[in-house]
């Protein structure tokens, strides 16, 4: 099946969808626009998985981009997510992409299909850190409004 | 933990190998180098999953290929992965992939980690279709030695 979905002026993505059976993968693309609200470059949302223990594989396809990733126990990380890099976001970890290009962010993503999405952790608690624009280059911030 | 091998002019591997628990992806390279034997184009030897319901996603960086897919019940097909084409293996499926360019063609590949690899099965009854060069160019052809 092929699914796909819009954050509207943010991020879109298409995804080929498998049973939801532990073995399968789904995968996709996610396109992510350039841009800032305020100092902040436009992302996805991120998540965990509803399945904590499973992993996700990225790959940058076009553009430059950062990945950010913490657990529940607070720990946090960020890796370099643009064309030709991969990312790997170990089992229980949540993350999100960021583009911190002047032009679209493409992404290859590939995880178990019976991962399931928690979005809803992360739309409560935000992210422990924040990738901003300063004085025209990415940085990495503590984010006052985590909880 | 980072692994890789090499088939001696023929291919070569890199993988990033996580724990084998079920969740956890392993990802990582094949470059499969251009040339041929007889008619036949340079490949990978092809492999099941040792736990057979496991899939495979594969994306094709640079180069021109073909995947070739077949299962114990009989059935095949084939898939072009080349440069920006994404190919899907669905569990239970052993699949090999064939460089039908004059380049080296580099695939990405992740898998689940406890997937397994059974390549004994090929090595003993081959693939039933194998990718030959006729004119000039790829052409699929029944394997007169397939048992």
């Amino acid at each position: 099946m092929l699914a796909g979905g819009k954050d509207p002026l943010i991020y879109e993505y298409y995804e080929n969808s498998q049973p939801r059976v532990e073995g399968n993968l789904n995968f996709g693309v996610t396109i992510i626009y350039p841009g800032k609200v305020g100092k902040e470059y436009f992302l996805t949302r991120g998540h965990y998985h509803a399945k904590e223990g499973t992993a996700e594989v990225y790959y940058g396809l076009k553009g430059v981009g950062i990945m950010v990733l913490q657990t529940k126990k607070g720990e946090s990380k960020w890796i370099q997510l643009g064309q030709g890099q991969v990312g790997y976001v170990p089992p229980f970890w949540a993350h999100r992409t960021v583009n911190t290009g002047k032009k679209k962010l493409y992404v290859l993503f590939a995880y178990p299909s019976d991962s399931g999405h928690n979005y809803n952790t992360i739309k409560q608690k935000g992210f422990s850190k924040l990738v901003v624009e300063e004085r025209g280059t990415p940085k990495i911030v503590d984010n006052p409004s985590f909880t």
